[in-house]
């Protein structure tokens, strides 16, 4: 069988953007991941093959960034001229990912990855396709044949109505954000060309830069909450209680000022949930508000969020809502888009980075697995967003952190993608 | 059957250099490119359908640059940083080829190709290669299956053969120069690939900027007769009769200022055999001589014109040419590669462009097509070259140029390819 990662480009764009910030200024910053398996009815290491997980991790060790991907990457000005460096380009070409520390529960497993910020950070997006597609293959393997071919066709519908749905709905425009959960590798590649085949004016691109290579999309991507989060630690580091606040204030303005500085306009969507939207509103000055592009949406109720938070803010600094973006990119499928495209559309410019259920709709239980920054500079870190259950961190700190930054929402919904 | 050409980056490398030198300082020159078989005794326009050969160069015309084709370019920086201006890139993005003349007659076919320089010189290469598969594709047509069989066996093993005596002498380097004249696309593409995995120190690259990207290999390529030809064209315009030699001597030397302004010491193989190397010698200042790279052999006797004309040009000017590369691209097979590489190891470095007998040896006799600028500003265009039979040129127009620069070389051997 082959590798499920078989390009060194096959991540998230937004790891290479966020890799070139986090290269010049943070590069040597000490940094954990760990994989959080927020479904956790689903015993994964029960289904899960711990020499086949092994050997794909380590495949991805080996992967060399080809001369034609770094032309690519070199190539990339769809954001700004020419916007990946030289250095960067170099250091991408012959880094080493650090080992990963794997061990194996009765149930869950776990797996960690530590390293300077610069090389770890890039075990993300391989390690979470590969536990995805190794345990969707371990729900195939009892199959028959027949079962499978079942399986493959149920994806096939679901995909053709996606395709007819948005058909009819021609003004909604979307991308591809599904690369971390997706079913598998064949799939994912399918579904991706048939969204740029079948609808070359609502399918805007796709975060998998292996892909947009591969069939001249557009790379696509705004930035994560793993910036807000290290940054955090760092500065909390710096600050000690009980100034939390203010480090997480500082910390927060930071991220928007390297991103800004490196990349100006072209990437300027802003993602305010780390500690919550409406702390993140507090940190984002008028100037800011004015100069960046828009905002995007990860947790919380999206019409709330909306209509109470994003709209609001732009009014009382004076902007036009409707001059701005919003990108919505949780848990969406085709209905919510439609919904709440309709419901923004001549307030705010709505559009969708669709996830797991582009990639991963096989007639299964999708799986709600995340690999998060736990710990930076010796500080667990914390994330909070505006559904409790995607919070990241222990018991403790989520409480300070809430408290720091005045959290209250009880806004709480299951995970499912 | 699907398209010959595919691709818009299945060209030579050397025409997007040539091409953002053109572009930026002669874009709108007109200039006339027209086939020329070499091989008079294989009447072309009784093997080739004129339909076949219609679709085949209709379809050229549709072909986009893709956005990966695009960053590709942009991405090239083997050469220099980032050599590629974005002016150049969005210019071979949204050009379009100027429409063919063709003409069939009993024996021969006449196919021109008129308009702007810039935009008519990137006819030459997928024009040739339609060509010449279409000839190959015809003489395998009144074939039985297992004749045609046995034809790509033979192709099969004369490539092992040249793969195991390259093996043997593993101080040979090569790259790819037969993109014109291949047999086909698919045996191309199969032998570069074969070629850099059996003999990775040994093949540095191909010429064919799409192979390059399919298979993370080096664009390689020098510069073409074309510059010398077009700007004597030019210049011989402004100078008139009986000023011809000085307006030879400027064009020439103007053509060399282009290229090290644009790409410097990256790319600075002199081809000096345009007007005959002794002309092309006399105008090479020592200074430039210091500073490019070497030179590139491509007629005459390849001896004589390392012993007798380019080591002592080099050791006139005080510089040891053992520090300067010879690119032998003229018939090379790999015996006389192996000879050559002998020969001149320790006395200059040799390395070889190897174009038809790489990538058309199954059996057949190789047809000796060229696509040559004929006509720029209104003036006839010669090329006279080592070897009179590769003159290009009307009678007079040739005896006018050799009677300029002082030819005197009888040298004449048929050109095989």
């Amino acid at each position: 069988m082959e590798p499920i990662i078989q390009s060194r480009l096959e991540t998230d764009f937004y790891k290479l953007t966020m890799g070139q910030v986090v290269f010049k200024k943070y590069r040597d910053l000490p940094v954990k991941f760990a994989l959080k398996n927020r479904t956790a009815s689903v015993p994964l290491a029960r289904h899960i093959s711990e020499a086949e997980l092994r050997r794909e991790l380590d495949h991805v060790m080996t992967l060399p960034l080809t001369n034609t991907e770094a032309h690519y990457i070199r190539g990339t000005n769809e954001y700004g001229d020419r916007m990946f460096d030289e250095k960067f380009i170099e250091f991408f070409k012959t880094f080493r990912l650090p080992p990963y520390r794997l061990e194996w529960g009765d149930e869950q497993l776990t797996l960690e990855f530590e390293g300077p910020w610069a090389s770890v950070m890039h075990w993300e997006i391989p390690a979470l396709s590969i536990v995805n597609e190794l345990y969707y293959r371990s729900l195939m393997k009892g199959m028959s044949a027949f079962e499978r071919e079942c399986v493959y066709a149920t994806g096939q519908l679901k995909l053709v109505e996606k395709v007819r749905l948005l058909l009819a709905h021609g003004k909604v425009t979307c991308c591809d954000f599904g690369l971390r959960r997706r079913f598998s590798r064949d799939r994912h590649d399918y579904a991706v060309r048939v969204m740029a085949e079948e609808l070359p004016k609502q399918f805007l691109g796709t975060s998998n830069v292996y892909l947009a290579m591969k069939y001249g999309l557009l790379p696509m991507g705004t930035s994560a909450h793993e910036l807000f989060m290290v940054l955090a630690g760092m500065f909390e580091g710096i600050y000690k209680e009980p100034f939390l606040e203010d480090a997480l204030v500082a910390s927060h303005r930071r991220v928007l000022d390297d991103w800004w500085g490196e990349f100006g306009q072209g990437l300027s969507i802003y993602l305010p949930d780390t500690f919550s939207t409406d702390f993140g509103l507090r940190c984002f000055t008028p100037e800011q508000g004015w100069a960046w592009k828009g905002m995007r949406h990860d947790s919380g109720d999206p019409y709330q969020w909306g209509e109470q938070k994003v709209i609001p803010y732009y009014r009382a600094i004076g902007v036009d809502p409707r001059e701005k973006l919003a990108v919505f990119s949780d848990s969406l499928n085709v209905s919510s888009m439609i919904k709440l495209h309709d419901h923004f559309t001549g307030r705010i410019r709505p559009t969708f980075g669709w996830g797991t259920n582009l990639t991963n709709d096989f007639g299964f239980k999708t799986l709600s697995l995340v690999i998060k920054t736990v710990e930076a500079c010796g500080q667990r870190l914390v994330k909070l967003s505006d559904n409790i259950a995607k919070a990241i961190g222990t018991p403790e700190d989520i409480a300070r952190y809430a408290k720091a930054v005045g959290y209250s929402t009880d806004y709480n919904k299951e995970c499912v993608s």
